[in-house]
């Protein structure tokens, strides 16, 4: 049963414009009168303005961004660009980290079942869950998968082009003289790592390269995985003189593991890594990345979870966009 | 006027039974059926689950932890680790980024003043604003502060000592035979700038050193800034032979424009930088830093807020926690 204003004006013996200014934060109410207001309703768990105002507009402004992981910065640029695009829009958002773990997704999926944001945008993650397949059953759901990939997708998406992004760096490898290119990718989502050894190979191909299944690699994305899975290459049959490594973890461990073995980039290897920001441009020499188009993932899935939020979206929607090839030192021949 | 289960059972002609499976997703009941009980519960806006079970109990099991900006990955981690904190504890947190705007920061605050989540946690930030004193009122509004100082502090607190931190550093760079110490603090939080440069001062006059205020600059906390200051520290009439940059953006522009220069880091300028995390870690060469107490300062400020949610809190509690000085290679002269 919840308790209103007018429940606190009685308990608090004062008028109902009383307690509603004391709540609001408005003059005109002594200190202790508010005080005493403001510790009824507390007491009461009175639920006053935004949420209030939810509750009669079905509304409450506020979006959940939930992340898989907050160790990527590209992922933290995603969620300022969208914290930009809501403000614009009069939205608050609340950020979600589930560290990749399912259960947790499910239960901050509740704060959107529970009416206690108007929508979600999913970054990252793997693949559709029962939890959230459960969820797509209801249209009131308003959902946006943000670099999510599922083989039978339900939901309005924003997805990078990981396939095309590969082809251009492979193509630029190759035009530099670059010709064992090997593939750093990640183990946890399949359908991602397959679209990039997908592009991959079809780079290699149109550019009339034979492809060695040898010099694609599936690790973890994290730093130390990148360190160690040089130290396991240059033990290996085939060295490469390249490497794309697609995530910014990998890529920083990976260079760390170059420079510590006594090699130069791009002399002996050039590197092409992942995401244009903070991290990857502290690497020194300076890095060729794919650059996550971040201001269109968070302006394409704001605009559409705007659009499933004011019932003006009629079919599911699914914006793919291609990675920005940025061409710095790091992978410049100096034979070319 | 809140929907009910019973109310949803009748519009949906089903047992009360049937919907509480529906809704909590247990077995039994068919596909169409669920879909209905769904559809109707988000029409009327019911809240199910642990919201509703919040309201009995007065409890969400949910903490908002409201950061002053996003883009220090030491605030990240301090996030990382205090959701180990709450996971361990049954509690999940959701994450709020002011962008350091206090208009944002009021609006999260209705989170915990519309009883959205048991209880706050503010990393960072300006002094305490009228917003947050107001809410100090009610002592069921459960607020911990972290890494952030008010005259006069209402709240209960977990600190860094800044102070005693730069203190540390300036007795290292004075032992390495480093004379001309700059301090290259922020000019955002007064207070904790006042600290800095009191550590600064008394490390100084503690060895036998003067003061010179001319070293002793405050500049916007970010990579753009770090790097200009360098250039206009270079063409002054002191030149610094070592430096303490108090925030890890500011450094990464300070060690780059000191690099540009053509001066070698730590035989032209020692550095000391802050926050011993990814960021600071990727620089060359290694870098010496003062390295926040991360973890200590998740848990002691989820415990105090576990204490407050708990009613087990008597008086304001404050928690002062020392910086470790962590020397690498950056600070270690070669004439020593």
């Amino acid at each position: 049963m919840q308790i209103t204003l007018k429940d606190i004006a009685r308990m608090a013996d004062v008028a109902e414009s009383t307690v509603s200014r004391a709540l609001n934060n408005k003059p005109g109410v002594g200190e202790d009168t508010k005080l005493k207001i403001i510790k009824i309703a507390k007491k009461h768990n009175y639920r006053p303005n935004q949420l209030a105002r939810g509750l009669a507009a079905n509304k409450t402004n506020m979006i959940a961004v939930i992340l898989s992981e907050m160790d990527s910065p590209g992922n933290i640029e995603i969620v300022k660009s969208l914290e930009k695009a809501a403000e614009k829009n009069g939205y608050q958002i609340i950020l979600c980290n589930t560290n990749n773990q399912t259960e947790k997704e499910k239960s901050y999926l509740t704060l959107l079942e529970s009416n206690q944001v108007d929508g979600a945008i999913f970054i990252g993650g793997k693949l559709v869950e029962g939890h959230l397949l459960r969820a797509s059953f209801s249209p009131e759901n308003n959902i946006v998968l943000v670099n999510r990939l599922a083989e039978e997708n339900f939901f309005t998406s924003v997805l990078t082009d990981y396939s095309q992004g590969v082809y251009k760096a492979v193509g630029h490898l190759l035009d530099q003289g670059f010709e064992n290119i090997a593939l750093v990718g990640g183990e946890d989502y399949n359908l991602i790592e397959e679209e990039k050894s997908a592009g991959y190979k079809a780079a290699l191909i149109d550019h009339g390269y034979q492809i060695n299944e040898d010099l694609i690699f599936s690790i973890k994305a994290d730093r130390k995985s990148g360190y160690n899975v040089f130290l396991e290459i240059i033990e290996g049959d085939i060295i490469p003189d390249a490497f794309i490594s697609t995530s910014e973890l990998t890529t920083i461990g990976l260079v760390e593991a170059i420079k510590m073995g006594g090699y130069f980039i791009p002399d002996d290897f050039a590197v092409v890594g992942y995401g244009d920001n903070i991290l990857t441009s502290v690497i020194d020499p300076p890095l060729t990345v794919l650059s996550e188009p971040v201001d269109a993932l968070a302006d394409y899935s704001f605009n559409f979870l705007l659009k499933l939020i004011n019932k003006k979206m009629k079919d599911q929607q699914i914006k793919v966009l291609t990675p920005e090839l940025i061409i710095r030192e790091s992978s410049i021949s100096k034979y070319n």
